[in-house]
């Protein structure tokens, strides 16, 4: 079959014909891809930065964002037939440990994480398990939902866990209307009736953020904290999502936080540098936020099946793949690239 | 009446005659002093730290942990009656906002602090109002539990929030053996069956702590970290209460957290400064705690008259404030020092 | 002032001219009441079904669904000003008990519930206290919230405690869609993302359930069971809120029920007869609900301001009571019967 | 190997030379038994009364409650080696489910039940897979915590729900001092601080719940409710364990409750059968309890390590399996009666 590999760090991918993967164990499950995400994730893997941490050998297959058809399953698979439509978990996970056994696999203590350390999905086949697929409802199309299963599924987690502590009308302040906001939002507007109020520095994207249901749009313009106290009556927001985590965000969302609040760290790049006398004389929490469970991502193809939760998406043919790559690196993309074997 | 006043800062308290305190409101309630803790923030307070945040006016009665005997009560009173043994919950709230009717009191949108911005407890008698006096057991004293009105209150609010995401046989890190974490150790046995393992600089107050329950100690000579990664099997603790904050105690404490665990921030002094990197990576929380609420207060009441929670303490006559004021300074106080009338 | 009075039991009301209420303690509230529900309780109050519950003597002003503007106020009051715009939590609640202390004031030690024990609404005032007036949006109008003020403060409550326990795509099955089931179909829709499916024998409530926002509308035919099962693989829904409460309803819910759900209790009438092998084979609670607390009502009227929840009322001046009394009895009400002074 | 057998209902037990089962799945763990519960179930068993239900064919082997050491694992199973010792969950469950990956794997979509519907622990070796292995510590026994697999997990599910709600001071009924109850009061100790009231008509059994920390014993005499009432203030308690569930347990369950209770069913025989006019005035709550999970399981050999719950046994080699059926049908095994092979 074709796949797109990692031949070498700093160097081009290449498009090369490799063995269908088998399925070789009981609940392995081998996907036929119909749409693999390309991320900005990519990228990094290219230039290396994931090569120590990942340990992968190469070459291997890239990609990691994955939705397609079950094309063949082992012996012990009793949650997906051949034919379906699934998405897949960016984790393959133990089922043995705790974590596993808590509705918590993100921390499974032995996973393995397909385009990252073992091949993914920018080919025609690729090998999970049973524990990675989740159907999905017939109304949807892999091409169209596959991004969802990584960056999608983390904004997911952080916005479903930052509504289960709002009631109506809490002020819920967003940091940074891109690729994660926009899912957030439309999560956040799909399961609680706080208001939303969008923070960033693009005009453009505030607007867009406010016409797929944020309450409020404020441009990060230096005036944003206090935008956002005088929405708030001068007490600030009862939680903060923020998805950019670098430039100050994090300072800027620790002032617009009310007492008690909750602080969403999603986004990265930066420190949370806060005094603890600020942190218990308020007594606000930080909340970190990795990717959603199995669990999540169920949850999310359910939004995305009521058309609650949409993403554009600009297709490319699997041969494609360097001019996907090019146009993600140089911000051409609207929406998110997807590669179509 | 007899009351030790702040005549000024940076110099010494004063013992008084002034009125006694009367009923004005239906809530008010004025309470016969039967002990006052001598705290540290009173020493801070002398100093003219709170002078500008508090904006009391002086002079006026310091003493902010108090116990005794209500003596006359408002109109509207109902939940004591004169003679009631009680303690005082630290803030006066209003009962009306939104914080107050949800059990968090502490955030009352406009609470007042006797001992701090209005008339406290190293005096004969004290006017506080009915939603700050708790009622404690007959087989309880207010000299022997006034320490626990604040500082105790404290460490039982942090202690029981860390408690109720613990399972038996997670591993919690009590960061500090001194007053409050001596609280805190008896409160977690009491509510739970965590692992407490106690970090503290202190030989002889980790000794101690083993004593009153912790099932290990460490002394924290530098491998503190090492040690606690060796008795959690390298993964870290699940919770780590933090009574410290300072001295590079919240380095330590993010270094020996497991995936997924809880960091309480209880003590203060330094930054929490954490890579948001890492705090994704990992999916931690930092949890802030401030003093307990009213609710908290009548559960610390019943650990106390269970015989769970016990404060060492010092007693001291009301006219020797000035001796009591100076053991403390120069950290003479075995347990709290405690004022009588 | 006018007020419409009950002067014996199974003896018409009587609109007769009293004083107007005062102020008279520190918390107290006059308020002058934009519109006042008729409720079928107040048909049962006037059957005597609740004089020796109440022990209320006679005459007395009825009406508990209350709503207008800020007329008067204590000294201690701080929450309302004159002029406010106010929804009335149906009880009067001391503040001091631990219920109170714990945002569950519905079970308050010590409450009253004015046109129950005390004089009501069917007047042109009302005197309450701070603890029961909830602000009420610029946009909102008392008389037609002023029917949320019980009722649908019910539907609320229930549904809100469902909503909690709800992932996306859960099923919820909403037995009867009268006035409770229609308000509670809108909060759900409001703050979750479960699918709502209703059933009522009446299939003109379920078409209009479906209107309102129900995914899917079964009319009560004897199949209703098999519907739900049908609908849900056979396994049943994962909640029930039960607004009827007899005439076989509840032995209908538990049938419907996934093994682990939660059948919330609202509607009254019959009996829960269910063996307990059956509970705990499959592991079903039984969720009781009463009305909601004052913190639930403030969020109602959120949703209320948000447009999420409207109710739809038939207005009526004061001296046309009888009429108001007459229709409901006679079924002829569309929607609720508001009393306008 | 030797393995006892049913081979007919209303039969005695057989003692038959079966072949070792050995591992044939990946995820498959063969133990050799070092002890096997005798459980009244067992003799329901024989009565026919799982015939039908489990469709069990016969012969197979009996026992539901098992301990001992892995014998044998599959390529697949990363969570225990050959040698540990370990307690087997009671069910085989998939893993792939909502409820396997919600933690809640007692309602997995397709479990089996050893000992029930596939050979049990009667034997020198059982066969189960990973998922049901839970290791215990060096310092315990498989004979000693054998019976803790099903009826001690049920206790602990049930008391461990019950404590979450639970605050220091708050009173909890247990109704029912047997062997679930002895556990029930042990595990509450150990993680709560509520005031444990236990009931029962045996004044033994009362005497002992004491001994073992029961706060209150009540010989149900008819003056039970009463008592219980006068215990809580006329109020009630704030949860009721009801480990016997007929003979009027409900009834005078219900009847000690407080408003906003919980009441948790655990043991069966009668219906709950309560006005719902009851359920929703006093807003009380029935949670049904199943056996505990794996996780739950793990957690109740975490507190027999620590020494906070024990279980008196009565050991018998598996060939005296005649004389431990009879004298458990008898009433005359003190504690738990425990074959060894």
């Amino acid at each position: 079959m074709r796949a797109v590999q990692v031949i070498g760090y700093n160097t081009k991918l290449q498009l090369t014909e490799i063995p269908e993967p088998q399925v070789s164990g009981p609940l392995d499950v081998v996907v036929r891809i119909g749409g693999a995400g390309v991320c900005r994730t990519d990228l990094h893997i290219l230039e290396g930065q994931w090569a120590e941490k990942s340990g992968v050998e190469l070459p291997y297959t890239i990609g990691h964002e994955n939705a397609g058809w079950v094309h063949a399953v082992g012996d012990a698979v009793t949650n997906v037939q051949v034919g379906d439509k699934v998405i897949l978990h960016p984790l393959i996970t133990c089922g043995l440990c705790r974590a596993c056994r808590s509705g918590d696999d993100v921390h499974c203590e032995s996973s393995g994480f397909p385009g990252i350390d073992t091949d993914g999905g920018y080919a025609e086949y690729l090998r999970t398990t049973a524990r990675s697929v989740v159907r999905i409802d017939d109304a949807l199309e892999p091409a169209d939902v596959a991004a969802l299963a990584d960056a999608g599924l983390t904004a997911y987690h952080a916005a479903a866990k930052a509504a289960r502590a709002l009631r109506p009308g809490n002020v819920c302040v967003i940091i940074g209307a891109g690729g994660l906001g926009h899912i957030g939002i439309q999560v956040m507007k799909a399961i609680s009736a706080a208001t939303l109020v969008v923070v960033d520095s693009n005009p453009a994207a505030v607007q867009l953020a406010v016409e797929i249901g944020a309450d409020q749009g404020i441009v990060a313009d230096g005036t944003q904290i206090a935008q956002v106290l005088e929405l708030t009556g001068g007490v600030g927001a009862e939680a903060v999502v923020d998805f950019v985590g670098e430039g100050g965000a994090t300072a800027d969302g620790v002032a617009m936080l009310r007492r008690a609040g909750n602080y969403y760290v999603v986004g990265y790049g930066e420190n949370i540098d806060v005094p603890t006398i600020d942190v218990i004389s308020t007594e606000i929490n930080f909340i970190g936020n990795l990717v959603g469970s199995y669990n999540d991502l169920q949850d999310l193809m359910v939004l995305a099946a009521q058309g609650k939760v949409a993403l554009h998406t600009t297709k490319y043919a699997l041969d494609e793949f360097q001019q996907a790559i090019d146009d993600l690196d140089r911000g051409l993309v609207r929406g998110r690239a997807i590669l179509i074997p």
